[in-house]
């Protein structure tokens, strides 16, 4: 067995000074899946199932028939969000986010859909829910559920992602975190629902409205001014998220959907559109959601998301075990179109390659990337130790330090900027809109950690 | 109020007239947007939101905060899939169907995607599971899921279908049933896993072996053998669907996905792929799964789901309050490639329209189409009732009775058949792959029933 298994890494080895496109073991995305991961897989004697292995319990006798509604596995119960600690002074306030490096693809199922809450999660009876269109409108427009769902829809996978999403990144020094406590305050989903312009057509917009003023029925009443202009191109009034109606944290019954804008635009539980001249000023664009420059003075309805791209494995706290083959993945995004190229980077922004994009680049949609990448190519060193391929045992080695960043470019042409540009255009008082690379440093020994380059 | 309405529907009459693109009230679908449903709108006056509306308890208070895994609202609790009666002789065995007609969007959401068992589910530990790769291969291999996880991955959202479904259309008597009851064991996802030629390259494939046997580890020991031609290109080692872990049901840790082919060759539990040079003729390719000609042979390994298309709204059991206008939305879907077309019948398949397609036509991919329709298109009835606009109190009418029917055309030039040239292709002992063009009729009282014509 050890004698194939080594033939392979002399084979990968040999590959990895071949294959090299950028520093410090990135290989080539385009012989990946011909090349596999040689050394994950266990040889087993050709007789193997039946002698070699146990039958397992399940195997013998039937489990439970079919069921109304599906749940994950109890072995899976680790995958969650992070909803962190409630405070007493905020109640129902705050977040909880996905975790990103759990998960693969690019939906993310409506279970884990992050969530950022002004006053909690609001059990709205849908039979008792109106949403009301007034202001500047020739004539002002109730809806009810039943009858909303006779409108025709249109569905869109996009990602949504909170302003404050990687904000801890502004931070003077770099915290120990994960993909998740990090950045996973953005999703992404099919919301399917009711073109916002065909529901403002019907009220009959009047010609000096400029701005919409959308407000949910939770408690915070959530309120957010949105230009007009957006409002008719392409803002969905969602009621289904993945298939099924909005789950009660993701706005049900109905919530704005205002693609590739910051995510507290895409207002919950929604109630009332109101058309006006001017932006109403509620509490959540004053108070909250402007961008602070270094002279105090605040930027207002900066809304779009920025270009961005995050690595999800190996990331923060993870700990890789052995040298070898990894797959480095994460997801790209941006709210100006679709993403055009991820590139990453092993040895801290120094040399760069192009990843594989493995699914389609849609627009605003999360997009997944992937590049191999061989940890410590060091043939010598690589070849010497037999008990590489015994990877459940314990052992020790170094390997070679690596600062793994990505970078994306979408089909405006934006390039994801570095944390030191984004600081000098943002400034130190900065807490949203945090959209540039970061790193994740792998020690020798194999520990992954934020870092700043 | 009402004078703005009739205005409206006037307009929607003259449009009726004007627009008509086949028999019996069918619209063109390329003005629907900008159409609205001219009616469903409740006018209300200006200072509405405030005197007139309550303020509703859940604005009143904050809710609950974010949490680790989210759920449907407890009135959805309605939208569940239909498990059906268990059998004490058939332990675990049966079949779930997914609630085509209370879904949007393309996307099955993990909780409520089809389900069919042979012996129930299995509770993997996935610590304890492993999948062996032998047979006709250079190096028999096994995998465990840690190991897995390592391999490149690739997502691609594709329908699964149960050859089984759409079966009870093959009776003499059409059924009183839904688009659930009736067509619900199909479902869509991302689905996102290993290619199994990665797989099958690291074990070495001898050059004699044709065919792959997949075996899962359930209580059945549910086996079905794959041409080998089919496993190295498309199939995938699943072992995350909607960007989580594989629910229970669907075969976690890792399932077979077998693209635009029969449900039950993408076997779940995954524990062995056999290489060999003939079918292995398990239990299920010779006792089920095989089509029954009219001399009562067998035809076996016919694995190819056909160019498909149903109506899920109107549909089964479904009640039209009031005539006016619809939206007649459905799936359509092909095992062959993508779908080209769609086209909506409402007298019965004597005049056809083309519908919108609302969603990517995806490779394999479920896509919806729509199309407005004008139930009763007749003027001088329609505009003398003054009651039309209250919709939401009971009155009496009588409309004229539809036969709606869609079909699908995809990408490979095959039309969807009706069902008599099924049945003539088929014969009379068929069960499996029933493709054919379905009838909801809708009688003047607006009930909707499955129909043969």
């Amino acid at each position: 067995m050890s004698i194939k298994k080594e033939c392979e890494l002399t084979r990968l080895e040999s590959a990895s000074a071949e294959l090299a496109v950028a520093g410090n073991g990135l290989l080539s995305r385009r012989l990946l899946l011909g090349l596999g991961l040689g050394g994950a897989g266990l040889s087993v004697a050709s007789g193997a199932l039946g002698a070699d292995f146990d039958i397992p319990a399940w195997s013998k006798q039937p489990g439970p028939g079919p069921s109304g509604y599906g749940q994950p596995s109890r072995f899976a119960t680790g995958i969650q969000r992070d909803p962190g600690r409630a405070n007493p002074l905020y109640p129902g306030g705050g977040a909880s986010r996905t975790p990103l490096h759990q998960l693969r693809g690019t939906i993310t199922p409506n279970g884990l859909h992050f969530e950022r809450h002004h006053a909690g999660v609001p059990d709205v009876d849908p039979t008792q829910h109106t949403l009301v269109i007034n202001g500047l409108v020739a004539q002002p427009l109730a809806f009810d559920y039943e009858s909303l769902l006779r409108y025709p829809m249109v569905s869109r996978t996009q990602f949504l992602e909170c302003s404050g999403n990687s904000g801890a990144l502004f931070r003077d020094t770099a915290i120990d975190g994960t993909a998740q406590s990090i950045n996973g305050l953005v999703s992404c989903a099919e919301w399917t629902g009711i073109p916002l312009s065909v529901l403002l057509d019907e009220a009959g917009v009047s010609p000096e409205a400029r701005w919409i003023s959308a407000v949910g029925a939770d408690a915070a009443s959530m309120g957010r001014s949105i230009p007009l202009d957006k409002a008719v191109d392409d803002v969905l009034v969602a009621l289904f998220q993945n298939g099924e109606p909005l789950r009660p944290e993701q706005g049900y019954p109905m919530r704005l959907f205002v693609p590739g804008w910051e995510g507290n635009v895409s207002v919950k539980w929604l109630t009332q559109i109101k058309l006006s001249k001017e932006p109403s000023q509620f509490r959540d664009e004053t108070s909250k959601y402007t961008d602070t420059l270094s002279d105090r003075r605040s930027l207002q309805f900066t809304f779009p998301m920025g270009v961005k791209s995050i690595i999800t494995s190996p990331s923060g706290k993870m700990q890789l075990n052995n040298p070898g083959l990894y797959q480095i993945e994460g997801l790209a995004w941006s709210g100006a179109g679709s993403i055009a190229k991820v590139e990453i980077s092993a040895d801290g922004g120094v040399t760069w390659a192009q990843a594989a994009l493995d699914t389609q680049a849609g627009d605003k949609s999360l997009v997944r990337f992937r590049l191999p990448w061989h940890w410590n190519a060091n043939p010598a060193q690589l070849i010497s130790s037999k008990s590489l391929v015994r990877f459940r045992l314990p052992w020790h080695w170094n390997a070679n330090p690596a600062q793994l960043i990505s970078r994306a470019t979408d089909s405006a042409g934006n390039l994801q900027p570095t944390r030191s540009q984004l600081l000098a255009e943002k400034g130190a008082l900065a807490f949203y809109h945090f959209n540039a690379q970061q790193c994740w440093a792998v020690t020798s020994s194999g520990e992954v950690k934020n870092v700043y380059v």
